[in-house]
């Protein structure tokens, strides 16, 4: 059980249910999932949250779903059921398959290895490298 | 400078010389980055660990600036100083361009965020999301 | 169920039983909670653990409640279940309302934040930024 | 030297510009630390986080230097130097002073120690403590 | 229940029963864990993963019971709780007992809170430190 | 440069300067490293830091060398460079050679990639690795 109640829709003031009412019609479903209604205690950050995650999310440069795809691996990271539950399941709607699902847990994996292998060896940025991520 | 020395090409022993070799050939590219020199003391490691990288990043159901934006997530969130230069660079080889990168950059930030809000109030999973995660 | 048998009180041998009365006694409280119980099997952990913890939590330039908004603030970050459900308590306990709760969530959550947008575009420290944090 | 070049008031677009305004003025200071100059390439990435830093900032039911200090606690915990700066510049400015930040470095130390202790031995948490800090 | 379908021994490939075979005779043990089973379902991913583990993880320079005390404190700083679980029972089977068990939690945290304080006032590194560490 | 002032032993407080006797006593050196210098300006943080490293590092069920070897293992996951110098230097004088340390690094990196490759198919923990982690 949260650590605060759920705010369901019957039982949201305005601001709340306009929020609620955009995250459905911009997601097509019919249905609000819990993190929103947990954060919905507070209305502004429900509303800066929905805003911001709505923005960054959006298709641009890069497709819909990379970004979940993203979003789901630093989630695995950082070991956030919640995160990583509800971005599979975003990344899947996004259209991706078993196959390419196992392959990002494939790469989050290797990269927290040789992150840390970087990290104990104190291992210093070659300076062609630097160049090349500046787009130099 | 780093904790051990960095082993270069007319120094090495036959068996780091030939995954010094295969980097090259694979990534078409006529010098090796310090990450490897600097595990080179431990030949097994270097070995067993480029051996991994090579067969993970390999494009698959994922291609490979997919690939490398992931490597590049999770970088940032551990904040791996190396590993984010040297995956930057590796994006871009791939095709990754400005607006991409700071695309990448606005989700993981928000996925850091989102994360800590649910850990915060403890967000218990709704079972249409796990089913969704699960593909079913 | 947690990988070491929890000490009750009736079975504690007296070294125990002297950390158990005494946080029972600071915190005003008649009951020993979890976390107490499982590091008990170690007696000398459990002393300079508990005594650790009276030092540092004490009221001094910062007030309780602050001390418990700061430790909450990092197990939320750390995403630790146990103790942001503890010093949430302890924050309630010490004043904190669920406004104040709600603006920390907001804060650990941008925190988080920002600090990868840093971390990935390894923005370096301004001059006037670090005097000013050494207080000149 | 950061990933991005630094974007300049001079050289900056109006909506970059706007931005830097705001900031002035809300901060009350005459320049632009280099976290804004980085992101600016992206100008709406700016724009959102500068507009959520401030609304989440702003003094509410936790006052600024409160704020300032959960930002610092924070990015100790992650280790960000950029942010550690920053918010200690800050913590400062909003009337922190050395003992405090002593205070508040024993509190983050402690938390990450025993946030480990109760992950390590799998402390399952107290009903009591649910049940508080929910404030019930 | 896990986010994709355990693989058993009955219902596995060739490639994936090699590999099963391969890991209960290594470790005589007469079933199969979890966690080969969960990534079973991409099978170049299980081979590769306990190929590596085999080879890190076989007696060296340090001894079984050291690495399964290592593997547990990385573990137990990242608050994974299966890691945690099956490297204690590791550790265990390798000869640590519960006294060598608790010194690693205190060793843990004590890490884990210096780390930080480290962290938070940015400590330079002493020029003596670095060379010791290099083992000049 | 550090955020506070190192304090020299010629101009510690008597307080300070018994913790620093100490240290060297202890630790059969002449000099005392950055770290304590830093937490010297906060006497009580410098001597109850002490006293627990002190007491948690002394060789017990563990002997020197490992403790050594667990505080590295930490420090390199959480990236923390003054510690991984510091505690490999420690680990090199407790007798680790090149070849424990290149073992250390990679049980590290193989443990930070399987404990995200568990996070993320969310793999649940078998009844008899629990029942064998903790002693049964």
């Amino acid at each position: 059980m949260a650590l605060v109640k759920l705010i369901e829709y019957a039982e949201a003031g305005p601001e709340v249910r306009a929020v609620y009412d955009d995250i459905m019609k911009t997601r097509n479903v019919d249905w609000i999932n819990n993190f929103w209604k947990a954060i919905a205690h507070d209305p502004k950050t429900l509303k800066r949250t929905w805003e911001s995650v709505k923005e960054v999310m959006a298709p641009g440069a890069l497709d819909a779903r990379t970004k979940e795809l993203l979003y789901l691996a630093v989630s695995v990271t950082n070991n956030c059921e919640y995160c990583i539950v509800s971005h599979m399941a975003g990344a899947r709607k996004a259209g991706a398959n078993d196959a390419m699902l196992a392959e990002l847990m494939a790469v989050v994996g290797m990269a927290n290895e040789t992150n840390r292998l970087v990290n104990g060896w104190r291992v210093e940025v070659d300076e062609k490298l630097q160049k090349a991520a500046r787009g130099g």
